[in-house]
Parts: structure tokens; C-alpha cells; sequence
């Protein structure tokens, strides 16, 4: 099983440090004073697993009670709080970063909506908000329309791509380490490819005309 | 009872369909990706639904777990995703429909939370939010204020009504099939009369100056 | 026991009722319709708790089940909207009067978290959500950034303090009446010497160069 792996436990600090570094990123630019900042990194980081969780019925998420999570996430702020004057520069790297969270968290997402016993559907629709609901959340409490929603640039079809693949995985009895691990590197990969060669989805249908 | 109605189904999934158009028809006029045209489909068509069974613990909601329900959001967004460019033309048989699906989810969502045993107030509390909270989301995702909140033209007020007659009922025990369904034609009325004659609820009080 | 002293239930009204004004205010200021402006009464009012209700379980949330707080939260209501042309002049009245709303939320939501057996940090977590998060809600729901975020004059940092020292009492078996109460009066001195003496949080940090 995935859980077993000594590895998934620092990716998942990993990847909740890095979306907790964007949501204050995005927190600094908007002049937010250091509480609104910490709260960006909570939310960026934490929020899909919340969203996921309240969905689910695992009360309370362990977003908000996971001493070691939020610590993460408090750290992702601290770092982009002193750091962001020399961090904004690394935007590719932490762009490759939050592939990486993005990856981890659909699959692990999607693992924990099925030994909830949700549906599949329930159990996709869940994987792919703990992947992308950190990332509405911080966009919506900044004020701003949620990028994934029109960015067009493949970010969340990596992701229910990803968990689409794990609940097959499942039903197959094949949900182990090598399994979801594979899974979680296409998700990465799918995502780093969007990145390099601007892999987008399509816009407004325009009719047969054009 | 409603749900014995084998009609109710058929109107639930169209309710469903009509809210995830609105949904879709918001994003394409955002010019969201495909993605985000579905995500707002399935929030329009599906979110009232989800925040009542959050707030009253069924959970996972039947908007993220129910396929049949899924599917209806989905067909409805697609169908707004490539018809866009006449249906924008149906406007008024669209706003028709939308009534019809207000009418429903305010019924359908108050006899939920009595099923589950909340108290009156909260049952029309989620029974309103069943109807006005798909939306309530819908506007937030594409970075509007709720409509509902400040149209004045009667939306909010006649799923309130029927929320109250649905208790009402209940608490008489004649929440049959008979008596569901005429309030549900009720609040289909009273929605119809507020567009075809502007019946407009008042705005700030001005005093007794005016 | 805090919730055994009878000052306790009219404080919690009283919150209800002055977190609805602001609410409503917004509403006001918006030119929402009068469902849309009792939707912001109630969404100040009682946000912050429903928020904490539903992440730790306890649905259906009392904002939306509890009859003598839905009553204080429509009353408030009623009060800004009739009232507003006179008490927009009263602002300081009703900001020192959130104050007093500030200190028991924190205070009141921090135990009832512990109460349902969560961890320390989560309790901390909804105690200062309960304070803290109707104004959020309200200022999303009017299309704003919540000014909590970025307002630097300190409003969530006393919730914070009241929130932390409530757990500390509850781990030393000191939270009974007398301690929960000292603590509640310091958040409320806190808020009121930030507003006194314009204490801030500082904004995003600026380098050693400065």
C-alpha cells in the first residue's frame, strides 16, 4: 500500500510546503498583512485536503488537526514571508515543485475518498479537489477568479486523469506502493509536458464555422 | 410520499441539467477552459445539493457520489459547451426551465432535511439553499456576487415560501405526493408571475422621508 | 463551566446580533434586496460558527438549526435595515460592540471543539474560525477580499491569543467559569487597545535593507 511507503509521508509534507509558498506568494502581492499570509499558506496548502475531507465525512480534516501538516504549511509561509523578495525569481522551480504536489495529492486524494467507501465518481471527484482545491481557495480569497477554472493550460486534467487510473488500480486489486507510484509519476509527467510544450485545453467551442 | 413518484427522478435530473446550462453558459461567457465549464456546470447544477448535505451530514453528497446526477451535470454542460452560440437565443426557455428546477429543489431539499431529522428552521434553511445555492456558487467561481442577493426580481422568496408550506405539510402529515407537488407548482407559479410581471423584492430602506 | 453561567447564552445572542448589523451594513452599502441583505445578517452572524460546526462534526450546525440564534441574527437584520440611515453614524458604537463578539467566539468555539475531542491545533483552529469567519463570508458574499486578511490592525491575532489560552486552560483543568471569562475579557481589551492605539500586524516583510 501506498501508506507504507517511509517516501509518502515527505512528499506529502513536500507538496503542502509548496502550495502553502504560493498561497503566500499570492498573499504578499496583494499587501495582505502576516496573519492574511499564513492563512494563504494554510489555505493553498491544506485547503484541498479539507475540502476533500468535509466531502468525505473525515471530521475534523486533518488539515486543521494535523500537527505535522500545518506545521508544513506554516513553514511554506514563513519561508515565502522572509523569502519572497529573492523567491519570486524561482518560479520554475517552484512551478516543478507543485507539479509534484498536484501528483501526490490526486492519487492520495482518490485513496482516501475509496477507503472512505465513496462511489468512484465521488472518489475521482475528491482526488482531483485535494490536487486543485487548495489552489481555488487561495485564488478565491484574494479576490480572484480561480486560475484552473481558465488558465487553459493542463493542470487539473493531469489530475482526474491520475485519479481516474488510481480507482482502476483499485477495483483491480493493484493499489500498491509500485501501482500508485507509477500513477503518480504520469500525473507529474503530464504535467511537466503542459508546462514545456504548453499542452492547453480547448476554450469556447466556436462552432463548425472556424 | 415524493419520492415514490416515479415523475420526481425525471424532474430531479432536469432540474439538474438546467442548472449545470446556467453554470456552463457563465464559463463560455468567462471564456473558462473545458475543464472549467464542466466544473462550473457541475456547481450550478449540483452545488445547492452539496452544501445541503454537507450542513446536515449526508455525506458524501449525492451531487459528488450519484452517477445518474453526475451525468445529468455533465450532459448539461456539454450541451451548453457546444450549443453555446444558439442557445444563447433560448434565453427565456432556459430561465423557464430554471424555475421549474427552483420549484423542485426547494421541495425536494427541505424533505431531505426533515428525513434526516433536523429541526423546521433548519430544514428550510437547506431546503432554500437546495434551490438558490448552485447559483450562489456558480457567481463566486466566475467572480460575480450571488445574483440572488441583490436582482430584486423574486427568486429566493418564492423557494423561502415553499420551504415553509413543505414543513408545514410535513408537520400535518400531508407531505404526500398530492400535497409536494402543489407547492412545488406554487413556487413554479409564484417564480413565473415575478418574471412575466417584475414582482421585485425592495431594496435598502430609505426611510419614511420617501 | 462557562455555558453554565447565565451571562453566557445573552452574550452569545448579543454576538449573533451585532456580527448580523455589520452583515447587514454590507448589504446595505451593496444596494442587495432584502433577502440578500437578511442572507448577510445571517452569514456574519452566524458564519464563523457553522464553519466550525461542520469541521468537526456537529451538523446540523446550531447557525442553522438553533431558533433563538437565527432570531438574534434576523433580528440584527431587521434593526440595520430599517435602521442604517441612523446607525451608519454609530460605527464606533458597533465596532466596540464586535469587539465583545470577537472575544466570546474565540473563546465559546474554542471549547466546543475541545469538547468534541479534537486536537489542540484544531481546536485553535475553529476557535478563531468562530471569531472570525462571518466576516469572512460576509465579505465574499459582497465581493471583497475578507478584510481580516489585510487590514493589519489587529483583529485576528487577539482571537488567536484567546483561542491558545483557552486550550492551555483546558489542558491545566482551569476552564472553568472564572478563567474562560478572563480570558474573553483579554481578547476584548486587546481588540480595543488595537483600535485605541492602532496597533497592526506588519504587511509582507521588506528585507534587512530597510
Amino acid at each position: 500500500m501506498f501508506p507504507d511507503l517511509p517516501v509518502e509521508p515527505v512528499l506529502e509534507v513536500a507538496g503542502v510546503f509548496v502550495g502553502a509558498m504560493s498561497g503566500a506568494l499570492a498573499a504578499v502581492r496583494k499587501q495582505f498583512d502576516v496573519f492574511g499570509i499564513m492563512v494563504l499558506a494554510w489555505a493553498a496548502g491544506l485547503g484541498g485536503g479539507v475540502l476533500r475531507d468535509v466531502l468525505i465525512g473525515a471530521v475534523p480534516p486533518v488539515g486543521i488537526s494535523d500537527l505535522r501538516l500545518m506545521a508544513a504549511a506554516l513553514a511554506g509561509g514563513l519561508v515565502m514571508y522572509f523569502g519572497h523578495p529573492r523567491l519570486e525569481r524561482a518560479r520554475r522551480f517552484i512551478v516543478v515543485m507543485d507539479a509534484g504536489a498536484l501528483a501526490l495529492f490526486s492519487v492520495v486524494g482518490t485513496v482516501k475518498g475509496l477507503e472512505y467507501g465513496t462511489t468512484a465518481v465521488a472518489a475521482v471527484v475528491v482526488g482531483v479537489l485535494t490536487g486543485v482545491g487548495g489552489g481555488m481557495l487561495r485564488d478565491l480569497l484574494t479576490g480572484e477568479v480561480p486560475v484552473v477554472l481558465h488558465h487553459r493550460q493542463l493542470y487539473a486534467v493531469p489530475a482526474l486523469l491520475g485519479a481516474l487510473a488510481t480507482v482502476g488500480l483499485w477495483r483491480l486489486d493493484l493499489a500498491g506502493a509500485v501501482g500508485l507510484t507509477a500513477v503518480a509519476v504520469g500525473v507529474f509527467a503530464l504535467r511537466v509536458a503542459a508546462l514545456r510544450f504548453h499542452l492547453n485545453a480547448p476554450g469556447p467551442w466556436r462552432g463548425g464555422g472556424r
